[in-house]
């Protein structure tokens, strides 16, 4: 089978007019969902599809479609990503894998390939989550709510329903984007690693086998507040000393209960009262763990609780957690993650099988469709950042692995 | 010798009028220096001086003495501490020192018994640190200057100048309150012990050898913020990491370079960006460390030092302090502790030779005269609280320990 091949510098003029859009003044860029910056990326899109001869539709939830041989009867290929971003992003979180499906679709298009199923190249709308994150994939996989719908709301205190009638749409029919599951083949993303590995490694591609599943935890150890300078060492019951313990035992809890792709952190901690000459006496921290197994994160959860308590215990303080948010795991579709294999081995182009530790729409639309993911490297592993950057030679491997694989579906391959 | 007795139902009076001074809502005092609550806490004292028979003095930097035989020409035995608080105090911390100093003083007198040096009973001005602490007892040890009074200001930006001027005094006369150490004997101080010691052992008194020093750092440990999720447990440099490792070594360094009297403190921790989904770029803390003995300082500062740098290099995380403060450890004198042991054993009331972790006009005090403290049980370890209680049998015999103490100080036994 021959290889396909994107145009390089039309994919990379396109990557540079919408990184100008929405630029702030701090060379940040500010596309957050529904934002004039969005607006502004959305007409491009639009733009550029119209461009391109291909069709367009916009669904109730805003997801921009940009379609070819467009077909209600057969289920269709999609393939996409978002243009929406946090403040002060980066170029390519998001917007590259929407750039990269549309030149899929115009160069399959334009070289008159023939394909076996209609072809959508996707923005969906706000998956960074002014509104909650990955609103335009969970309406498409028929996950929203009246209820979710009336109750977001951004961070300014601005609701998901005055962002949206602000702009003509009627936030209400984002539940009428719901698709129905045997109107999709497949779906494929490309995207931004958001780690350092492939940077690392040295390797252009992630083909991406798995989504990490989370579990966030809301930690309280409490204590006793005293004299930092009349308590002597083991009239203590210091807080801090309490999380300073389980801080040391997290790495040995992965080593011993998680597998190679867990990862844990404490990202966030308060301590009470707080001050250099008082003995800790409360702490309040978050503990997020991650990996691509159920299994894996519910024994991960008991070895956790299992050290915080005997820790609780030594230094006798009290433990109290909260479970602030739980996402399960989510597998690519085999038969993608094989294709994507056998045309990096086609291309030439060395691949890392990997898990994303990042959530992303592939997430959402695994629940409704087999659905695969490639990721090109971000350098040092930099995200949500203006230091986001990808060469374009990884970003074309990216590409035409991505136009490759698409055919391939699209070709009844799958 | 003959042993004296105070009166306990007139101390017992003194303590509950004083500590209804001041009272706030909470039921907290609040007698922060020049404030309401220490005005009316200064003119109780006058007012129970002048009941007394004892002279009143008050010198330029607002300290209160009540004088018993005053003579110019001879050095007096000073007994004291304070009656302002930090705000919402319980009702010991200072105001106890300054209601036994005057009770020794009534007893003395009013049983006619003959001492060779005239007593001053002393409540210092500001020693909580309204406009920075120990500012009385600073001011008769000759340590204030012209530019500390001008800058001393509190947390709302009142000026020392200007809370003494709106009770009608000159702020730059605390200049004149410098007393000639050859003016005084000895100093002694009664005081809740603040910290747990003595009232977890079931002792009653403390014979104060010493007080701590200290060293005060900020210290900061810089690594890489980057994805929680995307980034390999060892592709991190968690700055948190790193300072639970070092938390994690605290009690060793104590263990192996300090003495059995010293503590360290981890009491504020800031972590940068301090999301539950980032790794933490940067943690700033503080370091609070004591003993009595400033070589032992000088080795834990070392040790700590080492250990910090190791695990910099070791978690790959930049490494940075800063001293916040310095107190070199001030010893009791050995004559007064000695005198204070012979008293606890002829009223056959055990004691515990112990220092101070905390800081009192003493330390100051010890700058120009021999000085000791008496301890008596902070019921556990609470102070700077409502919840700040010493009962009433150990308060009874710490008096008794001060006035068979001054008294033999008095006599010419020192």
């Amino acid at each position: 089978m021959e290889n396909l091949n994107i145009n390089r510098e039309r994919l990379q003029a396109d990557i540079e007019a919408l990184a100008a859009i929405g630029r702030g003044d701090d060379y940040g860029i500010y596309r957050m969902a529904f934002s004039d910056g969005d607006i502004q990326g959305r007409k491009w899109f639009i733009k550029k599809a119209e461009e391109a001869g291909l069709d367009f539709y916009q669904d109730g939830a805003a997801n921009l479609h940009a379609r070819y041989l467009w077909d209600e009867q057969k289920p269709s290929v999609v393939m996409g990503s978002h243009i929406d971003t946090v403040p002060a992003a980066g170029h390519l979180d998001g917007a590259l894998g929407v750039v990269v499906a549309l030149e899929c679709l115009r160069c399959i298009k334009e070289q008159g390939l023939k394909v076996n199923y209609p072809l959508e190249a996707i923005a969906f709308s706000d998956e960074e989550g002014r509104f909650g994150g990955m609103l335009g994939s969970q309406a498409i996989a028929g996950m929203l709510t009246p209820e979710k719908i009336v109750n977001a709301s951004d961070l300014d205190g601005v609701s998901l329903i005055d962002a949206m009638q602000n702009i003509g749409l009627d936030a209400m029919n984002a539940l009428h984007a719901k698709r129905n599951p045997e109107s999709i083949l497949a779906f494929l993303e490309l995207h931004i690693e958001q780690g350092p590995m492939l940077d690392n490694m040295g390797i252009s591609i992630g083909n991406v086998d798995a989504i990490a599943g989370l579990f966030k935890w809301d930690i309280t150890l409490t204590g006793t507040a005293n004299h930092a300078g009349t308590t002597p060492m083991d009239m203590r019951k210091d807080a801090f000393m309490g999380l300073s313990a389980f801080a040391s035992q997290l790495q040995r809890i992965l080593d011993e209960n998680g597998s190679p792709r867990s990862v844990a952190t404490i990202g966030r901690v308060e301590i009470s009262p707080g001050a250099a000459n008082v003995i800790p006496g409360k702490v309040e921290f978050s503990l997020d763990a991650r990996d691509t197994n159920p299994e894996v994160l519910n024994d991960l959860a008991n070895a956790f609780r299992k050290s915080l308590s005997a820790i609780a215990r030594k230094y006798e303080l009290m433990f109290d957690f909260r479970v602030l948010s739980e996402i399960a795991p989510v597998k690519s579709d085999a038969g993608i993650v094989e294709t994507i294999e056998n045309v990096c081995k086609s291309l030439k182009v060395p691949f890392l099988q990997m898990a994303s530790g990042a959530a992303h729409d592939t997430q959402i639309m695994a629940n409704i469709t087999r659905a695969g993911m490639i990721f090109v490297p971000s350098k040092d592993g930099r995200s949500h950042s203006i230091a986001e950057w990808t060469d374009m030679d990884d970003i074309e491997r990216g590409a035409n692995v991505a136009l490759n694989t698409l055919y391939r579906i699209a070709g009844g391959q799958l």
